[in-house]
C-alpha cells in the first residue's frame, strides 16, 4: 500500500505538512518525512528523552539531525530550491515501512542530475537508520557527499520563534570509517550516541569537518556521465546510560555495515510483513476508506514506544504538539487497538501508567487526595506536566491560564477503565494481580476521597473539566461522575476477585493496604454518586448545562472557524461543547444504556458540537453506527481516516493526530462492525456502510487469534490458535469455536 | 597601534571571548570579531534594531550573519577543527580600523592552503562591509566559495540554549551579480535588508543556493598550485524602513563594488584618520597604558549610534549582555568622553534622553509621581526595560526578583547632571534652550514628588536602590539624595537662566509649563533634602548602613570569589558594597567637598568595596589620583585599560564594558591630568604615574580646540581655533589665550 506525493517545487512550508505524513519509526527512533538534502529544524525523536523546557515542565527531545544529505557537483551545492526540478517525487510504502525519494533536477551549469533514495528506520534493530541512495549526472564531475550528525538543534517552544537547545555537546569523535557525536540532554538525564557511516563500492576521498554545527564525513570522487553510484548511509542511534556508549554505537554500526544493506532490507521487510499480518485491515468495495484506515494504523504502530518509561503520545513521534505529553487520549483512544491486535504493546502502555504509580500518588496527596490521581498531561517521570500558563505574546506580558492540569481529573478513572478492558479481553493475570490491580486500587481509593457529600443530591464532584473543555469550573459533569463512578465499582469488583484469587492477588491487596472496610466506603459512594438530571431522555453534561445560552450546528461541519466572532469570544458561556462529552461516556459504558436514550442525547448534543477537538468524530462515529446514522457514521470515519492526510485540523506539522488514529479502527471495530466483548461472549452486530461489501480484520482475544470476514449479512468467524475455544453472538445465534474451527453466521 | 593575537588551535570558546576583543563597527553596524570561516551564534548588530523578549522586554536583535565564508577545495570542505593548522592569527589595527586573519592549513590529502583576509566595517559609508581574502594552494584543483546571507539567527536568552529569532524572513532574491536577503523583526517595527557580491577578476563559475538558513552564492574555479587568488566580499545592510530598500541597498552595493576594494578602503582609512586626530591619546614612558587605553577608546567610538533613536548601550554592539539597554553607564561614565572629543556625537546620546521624554513622563505618572522618570534600562523606546523577574532554571519555577527598575531612580538625576556637563563644555546654547532644559525642568519636576517629609529630618527620599546594588530597599541613598538636590538646583538655575535669557529658552519654559512657584517649591525641596549622617567624617551610605555586620576586604582585590561563601549569602546584610557609590557622589560633586572629608570616605569604603561592578574602580581610580593614591590609582587605571583583553570579569565573550573605557579617559582626564572646568576655565593639576613622562591628549572646549601636553612639573597649552580665548589655571598660575596660541605652566 503506497502513497505517492509529486510536487512540482521544493517548499519548506509543505515540507512540514508532508514531514509529518511520511514519518518513518520504530517505536525507539522517530524520524520525520522532510527530504535528507534540505535543512530543516526537524532533527530525530528518541523514545522516551525529555528535558525540562519552559511553560510545559518536561518536553520531548528534538535529538540531533542524522538523515541529512549535502551534495555538490563540480563545485556547486545541490539545491532544491534555484535549480531547476524537473522531478520531485516521495513515496511512503505503509507495507514495507519505506520512505523513496526521486529528484531529477538541472544544474545551473546545466548538468542533469537524478537522486534517487529509500530511507528506513529498521524494524528489528530499534537504534538503526539506513539511507540509501543513486545518484547519476548526464556529465562527468567531481562529486561531493557531506553526511553530517547535525547536534545544533532545538526544540521550538510556546512561540515557533523561540527554541530550546537540549542537546549539550559531549563528544565528536572520528575514525577511518565512522562519525560519532555524543550529546546530552540539559538536565543530565539521558545520553545519546550517534555513529554514522557512508559506505560506497566507489573508490572516494574522505575527509571529516567539526564545527559548533556537529561533525561530518565528507566523501568525494568523480563520476563518469550518466553512470549510477550508489551508496548506503547507517547510521545507529542509542540512548543507552552506558559508560561505553561511543563503544557500543560504534560496534551496532559496524556490525550493520558488515551485514550490507540487502540483509537489513530483507529483516525490515520480515518485521512489517509480521505486523501486517496481524494489523492490516481489507475493506472489499472501498479502497479509499481502507487505505485511509491503515494509513492511520500505520502511524499509529510506529509510534508506539519499545519501552515503558514513556507511553504512546498524543503527536506521535511526528512533532512537537503537545510535547511530547501523554493524555487520556492513549488509554481512551488508542489503546483498545493495541489491546486487540498487539496486546503485548498495550501491556506495555499500561506499565507506563503502573510505572509512575508513585508521582500520581505524590500527585493526589498534593493536591489532597488519597491514592493515585494521574496527571492529565504525563511526560517521562509520570508527575503534571500540564502547563499552567501559556504566553500569548514574545514578552510574556498576556498569558493564557490553563485549567486542564488543575481539574480534568477524569483521565484517572480512563486507565482504570482501559485496564479493565485490557483484562476483558486478555485475561492477563499476571498483569492484572500484580500491577492492574493496583493502579484500580488505588485510583478506587483517589475518587473515594475526590467526592463530597451533598445532604440532598448524595456524593458530588465539584470544579472539573470534562471532555468538553469549553466549560471550565463545573460541578457535576456527567462524564466524569460515570466515570468515577465505574472506578469505584471496578475497584470493588477487583477487590472481591482478589480476595477469591488470593496469591498474588492478595499480595498486591495488602501492597495497597486495602480492607474490606475501606472498599465497602468505595461501593457507598459509587451507589451515591450524583449522575446530572435528564431532561427529555438528555442528560445534562453538567450542573447548570442547561441554563446556557443556545446555539445550534451542522453536525457535518468541523471546527470553530465557522461560528460568528461574537460566539466564538463566549463560547465557554453556551451549550455549545468542544467534542464528545456524554456521548463519549455513553460509548465507553454502552450497557449502562438502552439505544433511546443513547439515540436522545446523540440527536441533542450532536447539534451542538464543533469538534474542534480532533477526538470527537470517532466518538460520533460509533454512535451514529448504533444508532444507524450510517452517512455521518461514515463521513465522520472517513474525514479522521484521512485527519493528517488532509490535514484537517490545519496543524498536522505539529505531528499526527494519533487518538484519531485509533479511533478510526475503533470507528471500524466498534461501529461499523459492531463487535463487543461481553464476558467471554463476542457479539457482533455488523452495521458497514452500504457500499462496503466486506471488512476482512482479525484480533487477539484471550490468547486465540479470532479471524473475520464480516459483511452485513454474514460473518465467517475462524478462530486460529490451538487449545482454546469462544463464543460468538451474531444475527441472534450463538456459536462455540474450537480450535483451528471456521464458521459462518447468517442473517 | 595593532593588537596581534596568535591562537595554535581553532577553538569555538575562545572565538567567543576574541569576537567581543575583535569587533568592528560604525556607528550603525556592529560586526563581531569571529573568524568568517566559521560557524558561530553572532550574526551582526544593527544599532537601533530592537524586539520583543521574554523578560527583558526589547532586546537587540541578532540580525543575519554576513560575514561567514565557506570555502572547499577539490571536494574537501575547508575546516579549522579538523585540518592542521600550521598558522591561525589575527591582528586589530585600532588606528585604521581592520581585522587581518591568517589561516594555514594542511588539508586531510596533504595540500597546503593560505588564507588571508582583512575585514572592514566602513567608517564613512555607514551600511558597507567588505571582507577582502587571497587563497593559495600548494596544488592545484577546484575552489568553491560560499558567499552566505545567514538568515536563521537567534539571540541566547535568559538561558543560553533558549534562543529567540527575532528575523522573520520576508524575501531572498539573487540576480546575476549578487543576492539579497530582507528579514523584519517579529513586532513588525524594523525591516533589514542585506544584499552581497562576492567578486573577483579571476573566471569562475556562479549559482546560487537558498534554504530555510538564507540564501548564498557559490563560486567555483579552478587554481592553479601556488598562485595567489584575490576576492572581495561587499555586503550592504540597511534598516531603512523604505519601500524600496531592496533598490537601494542592491544600488548601494552596485556603487561599492563599482568604486573597488582600494578607494573604499582609501575612504575608510580617512575616516579613522580624522578620528585619531582628536581621540589619540599618547603617553610617553608607558605604551602599555597608552595601548590598553586607546584600544578602549577605538571600542568606544566604534559602538556609538550614528542616530538618535538609540545611545551608547552597556555591552555596546560587541555581545548580547543587559540585552543592548542603555543604563547611568553611558551619561555618568561614556559621555563625558563623547562631551570632552566629540560634541556632537555626545549631543546626539542626550537627544537619545530628550526623544524618550515623553515615555519619562509616562513611567512618572505610572509610578504615581510627575515630571520625567527615567529606566533604569532603555531601550529603543524609553520605557522600562529592566527585566523584574529572571529564571533559575529551565523551566522557569525558580527566578530571581530583580528590583533595579523599581527603584534605582538615581538614573533621573544621573541624566540631569549629564546634560548640565554637556552645557557647561559645549555652550550648545541651541541643544539647552531646546530640549536640555526640558530634561532638567522635568527631572527636577520629578524628585520634587518623589521626596516625602519628615518632621525631623526634612525630604527623605525612601526605598531606594543606591549604585550599590547589594543593598535594596534603602531609605535615603546618600547618592541618590546628593545627586536629587542637585538635580533640583538644576533645575532651579536653569529657570533663572531661562527668565533673563527669554526666546528659545523661556518658550521651553513654557511648554514644560514651569513656573516661578513651582520652582520656589524645587528650592525649598533642595534645601532641606535630608543627607545621611556623617560618623567620623564618613558619610553613611543610607540609613542603617553603619548598623550592618561589618567586613574588610584587599583594595587590590576584584569581584567576588575572594569571599567567604557564608558572606557572599548575607552580602546584602553586610557593609559591603558593590562598586563606588558615597565615593561616586563625590566624584561628581567634587567641588562640594573638601579633600580632607573625601580621603575618609575613601578610606572608608575602599576596604568594603567588592568591585563586582565594572563601574567600581574608574571613578575610585579618579579619586585614589587626588588624594595622592598613586599606586592604587593606577592599579584600578590599568585594569580598567586591559578589562576585556585580559577578560577580568570572566564576561569579555557577553560584550565590551564600555562604562569602563569611558571610565579609563575620565581617570586619565580627571585623575592623572587632573583637568577640571571651573565655569569658563580649565584648571589643571596633574598626577601623572611615576613612570610616565608625559601625556599628550586634545578636547574640544566651548568651539575651541585645546592640545595639551602634560607633564607633572610642565604643561604645554595650545588653542588651536580661531576666534576664540579660553582661561587656563595650572601650579597656581591663570594664562589667558587666544586662537592659535601656545603657552608652558611650569610648577
Amino acid at each position: 500500500m503506497k502513497f505517492n506525493f509529486e510536487f512540482n517545487r521544493y517548499s519548506p512550508r509543505e515540507e512540514e505538512l508532508y514531514g509529518t505524513i511520511l514519518t518513518l519509526g520504530n517505536g525507539h527512533i522517530g524520524l520525520r518525512g522532510e527530504i535528507e538534502l534540505e535543512p530543516t529544524i526537524y532533527g530525530t525523536t528518541v523514545a522516551g528523552i525529555y528535558d525540562y523546557a519552559p511553560y510545559f515542565y518536561r518536553e520531548i527531545v528534538n535529538a540531533p539531525r542524522v538523515i541529512g544529505l549535502q551534495m555538490m557537483f563540480s563545485g556547486e551545492p545541490l539545491n532544491l530550491s534555484t535549480h531547476k526540478l524537473s522531478r520531485y517525487e516521495r513515496e511512503l510504502n505503509i507495507e514495507e515501512g519505506t520512505l523513496k525519494t526521486w529528484v531529477h533536477m538541472e544544474t545551473h551549469k546545466g548538468v542533469k542530475i537524478q537522486y534517487e533514495s529509500l530511507r528506513i528506520v529498521h524494524g528489528k534493530r530499534k537504534n538503526l537508520i539506513i539511507l540509501k541512495f543513486k545518484f547519476q549526472a548526464s556529465k562527468g564531475g567531481l562529486l561531493t557527499l557531506v553526511n553530517p550528525i547535525e547536534t545544533d538543534v532545538a526544540n521550538p517552544s510556546y512561540r515557533p520563534e523561540i527554541m530550546v537547545k537540549h542537546c549539550s555537546l559531549k563528544e565528536l569523535y572520528f575514525d577511518e570509517k565512522s562519525i560519532y557525536a555524543e550529546v546530552r540532554t540539559l538536565d543530565e538525564r539521558y545520553n545519546i550516541g550517534i555513529g554514522s557511516s557512508l559506505i560506497t563500492e566507489e573508490k572516494v576521498e574522505r575527509s571529516v569537518i567539526k564545527s559548533s554545527r556537529g561533525i561530518a564525513e565528507v566523501l568525494s570522487l568523480q563520476v563518469r556521465p550518466n553512470k549510477v553510484y550508489e551508496f548506503v548511509k547507517y547510521v545507529v542511534i542509542s540512548s543507552k546510560n552506558d559508560e561505553n556508549l561511543k563503544e557500543e554505537v560504534l560496534g551496532e554500526l559496524k556490525e550493520a555495515v558488515g551485514l550490507g544493506f540487502g540483509k537489513l532490507y530483507e529483516e525490515h521487510r520480515e518485521y512489517w510483513n509480521d505486523i501486517w499480518k496481524k494489523a492490516k485491515i481489507e475493506i472489499e468495495g472501498d479502497d479509499e476508506a481502507e487505505k485511509g484506515l491503515n494509513f492511520s494504523l500505520f502511524h499509529l504502530i510506529q509510534s508506539l514506544p519499545r519501552d515503558s518509561n514513556i507511553s504512546l503520545t498524543a503527536r506521535g513521534i511526528h512533532g512537537f504538539g503537545y510535547r511530547g505529553h501523554v493524555f487520556w487520549d492513549t488509554e481512551i483512544y488508542a489503546l483498545p487497538f493495541f489491546i486487540a491486535v498487539f496486546p503485548e504493546d498495550a501491556r506495555r502502555m499500561l506499565m507506563y501508567r503502573y510505572r509512575n504509580l508513585e508521582s500520581a500518588k505524590e500527585n493526589a496527596k498534593l493536591n489532597g487526595y488519597d491514592g493515585a490521581q494521574f496527571p492529565w498531561e504525563s511526560a517521562d517521570d509520570g508527575y503534571e506536566a500540564t502547563p499552567s500558563l501559556v504566553p500569548l505574546d514574545m514578552a510574556g506580558k498576556e498569558v493564557v491560564r490553563i485549567y486542564t492540569g488543575e481539574e480534568e481529573h477524569h483521565i484517572t478513572a480512563d486507565i482504570a477503565y482501559t485496564v479493565d478492558l485490557y483484562y476483558k479481553f486478555t485475561r492477563d493475570e499476571e498483569f492484572m494481580s500484580k500491577y492492574g490491580l493496583e493502579i484500580i486500587l488505588e485510583t478506587a481509593r483517589f475518587w473515594a476521597s475526590r467526592v463530597e457529600l451533598d445532604e440532598k443530591r448524595g456524593y458530588v464532584i465539584r470544579r472539573v473539566i470534562g471532555p468538553d473543555e469549553y466549560h471550565e469550573h463545573v460541578d457535576n459533569s456527567f462524564f466524569t461522575n460515570l466515570m468515577a463512578k465505574h472506578n469505584l465499582l471496578l475497584g470493588v469488583a477487583y477487590f472481591k476477585k482478589a480476595l477469591e484469587l488470593g496469591g498474588e492477588w492478595m499480595e498486591t491487596i495488602k501492597r495497597a493496604g486495602v480492607d474490606e472496610e475501606e472498599v465497602r466506603g468505595w461501593f457507598q459512594v459509587a451507589e451515591r454518586i450524583y449522575i446530572p438530571r435528564q431532561v427529555e431522555g438528555v442528560f445534562e453534561e453538567f450542573d447548570g448545562y442547561f441554563e446556557l445560552e443556545d446555539y445550534n450546528l451542522d453536525p457535518y461541519g468541523i471546527g470553530e472557524a465557522r461560528l460568528p466572532e461574537e460566539i466564538r469570544k463566549r463560547i465557554g458561556k453556551t451549550r455549545l461543547i468542544k467534542q464528545a462529552d456524554v456521548i463519549a461516556a455513553q460509548y465507553l459504558l454502552k450497557e449502562q444504556f438502552d439505544l433511546e436514550t443513547i439515540k436522545k442525547n446523540f440527536d441533542y448534543y450532536i447539534v451542538r458540537t464543533t469538534h474542534a477537538s480532533s477526538l470527537s468524530m470517532p466518538a460520533y462515529s460509533i454512535v451514529a453506527s448504533w444508532l444507524d446514522y450510517g452517512d455521518l457514521a461514515y463521513d465522520y470515519f472517513m474525514k479522521c481516516a484521512y485527519i493528517d492526510l488532509k490535514n484537517i485540523y490545519g496543524n498536522t506539522h505539529d505531528g499526527f493526530h494519533l487518538a484519531t488514529a485509533g479511533g478510526v479502527w475503533q470507528a471500524l471495530f466498534r461501529g461499523f462492525c459492531g463487535i463487543d466483548i461481553k464476558e467471554d461472549m463476542i457479539e457482533i452486530s455488523p452495521k458497514l456502510p452500504q457500499k462496503w461489501k466486506s471488512v476482512k480484520l482479525r484480533f487477539f482475544f484471550r490468547g486465540a487469534w479470532i479471524d473475520l470476514v464480516i459483511k452485513n449479512n454474514e460473518i465467517k468467524v475462524k478462530l486460529l490458535n490451538e487449545l482454546k475455544s469462544v463464543r460468538v453472538y451474531a444475527f441472534g445465534k450463538e456459536v462455540v469455536l474450537g480450535p483451528g474451527e471456521e464458521v459462518t453466521l447468517e442473517k
